[in-house]
Formats: C-alpha cells, structure tokens, sequence
C-alpha cells in the first residue's frame, strides 16, 4: 500500500467516524488543552484517535506529530512522520458550519519541506484531495490546478481570526483592492480549495498557523501549480516543532504571488 | 396564497433553475452593470428573470426593487415592494464557492423599516429560511433562533470585501478578540445563518451593503431574536433607494452587543 493510499484511507475512516458529531453539542465537548496550545474537543479527540487506531492496525511504521495527541511514536524503528490535523476547522465542526477537513502528512525527515505526501478530506462534504510530491494534485481522482487565468473577480482568501492590531493594518492594500475577500475559517481546505481554482490568493500573515495546519494543503497547493511562499519569499521550512509558527502567501501564478507581495510590502522576488 | 409562500414558491423556482449553473463558465458571462452597480452576470440574471417571470405568471401586484433589473412595475396597483437581490454571493456561485443565495422581502411601503416578510434560500443546499413580521423565523418550517447562550467560542462573521483603510483598523479591537472570524460571502445568507445560531455577531462597516442584500436577512435575524443596529444603535431603515448604503452590527444577544459596540468605538445603548 502507498503512503498516500494509506492517508486516504485514514482521512475516510475519520469521514465516517465524525459525520454524526458535526454541529452538536457532544461534538463540543472539552477535553482539556492539546499539543498545539488549543482546547482538544470531543471531536478532535474521536478523529485524532480514528487515525492512530489505523495505523496501529495496519502496523505503519511511524511517528505521529498530531496537534492535540502531541508526537505518538508508533513503532521504534519508523519510516517518518504523519502530521496531523485530523480536524482541521473544530469550531466550524462544533458549531455546524459546513467547512472543516481532517489534514494529514508524510515526510520521510523531521521537516515540513520534506513532505513527500499530503492528504486533506472535507469532512462536510467527503471531497477527497491528495498530492504526492512531484505527481500533481487530485481532487475525486481527477486532476486540480490552481485559476491560471486571469479572473474577472479576484478572490481573496485570508486568515484575520485573533490577528494583532500590529497586523492587521499590513493586510490594507488587498483588502481595500478585492471586493472579495474570503475566510472559511479552515486553512487546510483554503489551501485545498484554492489549489482547485475556486481561490485565487491566500493570505496569513497571523504568524500564527501552525505546521500540522499547512502540512498537507502545502503540497496540494505546490503540486496543483500554486506558488506558496513565507514573508521573505521562501520556500515553507521548519523542522517539526509544536513552538513554529508560520506566516504565508499563496497565489495562482507567479505575477499576481508578485504583485501581493508588492501590495504587502514584502520582498518580491527570491 | 399569502405573501410569505409565493417569496418561498419564487425562491425555489430560482434554486431550480441556476443549479446547474453554478460554478460553470456560463454563469459568469457579463451583462453589463446593473442597478445597484455592480456587473450582472448570467446567473444573476437568470435568477431575476425566474422570479419576475414566477410574479408575472400569478398576477401578483407589485413593484420590484431588484439589484439587477431596477424599479420594475409589475402592476399599476402594487400592493407595496418585492426587495429582490436573486442572487447574493453571485462571485462563489460563478467559482463554484458553495455560500450563496437568494434574497426575496416584502413590504407593502416603500420602506426598509417596514418589511413584513423575508425569505434567503441557501441555492447550494436548498435550506429555505423565512420570516413572516411577529411570527418568529424558520429554516425548512422548523423554528430557529440565534444562539442566546454564551458560546465557549465566539464566532464573529464580518464583511471586510473592498473595506478602506479608515473602516479596517476600526475592527481591530473585534478580530483581535476573537480566534473565529468568518466570512463567507454573501451577506444574506450570512443573516441567516447568525439567525440559525451558527456565528454569534456579524459586523459590516464598509458603508457599502444596499438595501437588497439585507431586507430579507434583516427580518429573518430579528425575528429569530437577534439584535441588529445601525453604527448609532439605530434600527435599519431607509425608503427604497439605489444610492442607500448601510453598515450594521448583530448579535445574538443584549449583552454581546453592547460589548461589541464598545468594542468598535460605537454608542452601545439606544
């Protein structure tokens, strides 16, 4: 079986598992504070354990870097690392909004740019999408890219929950620019989302997403043609920590990835 | 027939007819601006047709205001004015973002403050909200009303599309506080959502909402039991006019609006 088969069948087993919770109130159910630095829900609990108890049964060979369970080693001699978000979006879920997703990684090394295989399933709708480095991304099966062209509406995806008053003012220029800016409110399935073309930027400059947030819809974005980059222009990269905190820009080519940055006032070009 | 029933029999005539629209290429092609000044695409007219024509069809009498069409006199004896924006959202629709609606209000004067019926149907997934003045709010004929608890996570929805740099750093105090800011898109159905109990406030600053994009959503919100104001702690109203811009803030209870219109630098009591 693949790595990424066995994300797949991973995120369909927490599919299955959640359906039934999302919008109530047993769903809510606090479970004290995670790895992360969240509150852990029920509903986090029940997904993240769906997954852990899979890869037990099929003896997977691996560490797993979950963002309530904390690093799970599941065997002495692993293969690598799962990153997990195996809800992605919890209060969306809790509350009955149609948009959260289970996220899960690969990467062979301790590191986020190592990520060979990525998968994110939205858990509202069952819509699977997975990429594996270098193979391009798929939503259903079939081949996503992100919006190639230009589009008549610009759409704009950002993250603004809890951003500082240091922050916000920088995020200006494009707000003003876009008469359609965009947050769901579940940055794995922006991500996902936008490598599908139904976005055309993404914006957080929160420093505050973590890598079990991004792991996943990183790839899927990158191998469905989007450009992904840190404030400085760079690739994502950090060694698997629960302190990292990140800061991202997305966009669909490489002209608009410019001009965001230029509006944002960051470098860019590499 | 009453009033109330021929908005929902309109409504579903449009969630009938655009549903293979969404998210195609034909949905977006341009029909020059319409009255309320933004570009009519094929899917908003469409929709306006579906509904004019529905009108037509039993002789209703009525003058509609409508977002794409302008004044249009369907009778020379109007028992009063059918609001129409047919479709809100009309950008996710032709992307193929699943949050878009359409919003139908009744008043027999021409007067915002004097809507007596409102219906938003969600045209993504077919739940039907409605409003009749003084006889409570339902979604599918099941009654709702917004969440009078205190949330352990306050969810904020916000429209900051095309918002200017002087109305930003008025939300900073909101969006710092709260780590769940959404926004999907389309204003009404983001009403009715808040009506369901789904998001706890909604703030819009932007002075841009027209009267069409909120007529059904305002009634349907009140009369679920949320509070919704003007930045003077005013009630919404106007007469029917396209150059009528409107901010507003709502929330699901007495207390959360005070507080956030402290929080926004607003007067917090009436």
């Amino acid at each position: 079986m693949k790595v990424i088969e066995i994300l797949e069948e991973a995120a369909k087993r927490v599919h299955k598992n959640v359906k039934h919770l999302a919008g109530t109130k047993e769903s809510g159910t606090d479970h004290g504070v995670g790895a992360g630095g969240d509150i852990s829900r029920r509903i986090d609990i029940v997904a993240e354990k769906t997954v852990l108890d899979y890869l037990r049964e099929i003896n997977f060979e691996c560490t797993v870097f979950g963002e309530e369970c904390g690093m799970v080693e599941l065997s002495p001699n692993p293969k690598g690392f799962v990153i997990m978000d195996a809800i992605d979006g919890s209060t969306n879920a809790v509350r009955g909004l149609p948009f959260y997703c289970c996220s899960l990684a690969f990467t062979p090394e301790d590191r986020l740019g190592s990520v060979t295989d990525g998968v994110v399933m939205d858990l509202h709708n069952g819509d699977l999408y997975s990429a594996s480095k270098g193979k391009g991304a798929y939503m259903n099966g079939k081949k996503i890219q992100v919006h190639k062209e230009k589009p008549v509406y610009f759409v704009v995806g950002v993250d603004i929950s809890g951003i500082s008053s240091d922050a916000l003012p920088r995020l200006a220029p494009i707000l003003a620019a876009s008469n359609h800016v965009r947050h769901f409110g579940a940055v794995a399935l922006e991500l996902a989302i936008f490598a599908r073309g139904l976005v055309d930027v993404f914006v957080d400059l929160r420093r505050k997403l973590r890598i079990t947030d991004i792991a996943a819809g990183y790839l899927i974005a990158l191998e469905a043609g989007g450009y992904v980059v840190d404030e400085n222009y760079m690739p994502l990269d950090s060694n698997l920590s629960y302190d990292k905190r990140i800061s991202f820009i997305a966009a669909a080519n490489k002209e608009t990835l410019a001009e965001t940055m230029r509006k944002l006032g960051l470098p860019n070009n590499a």
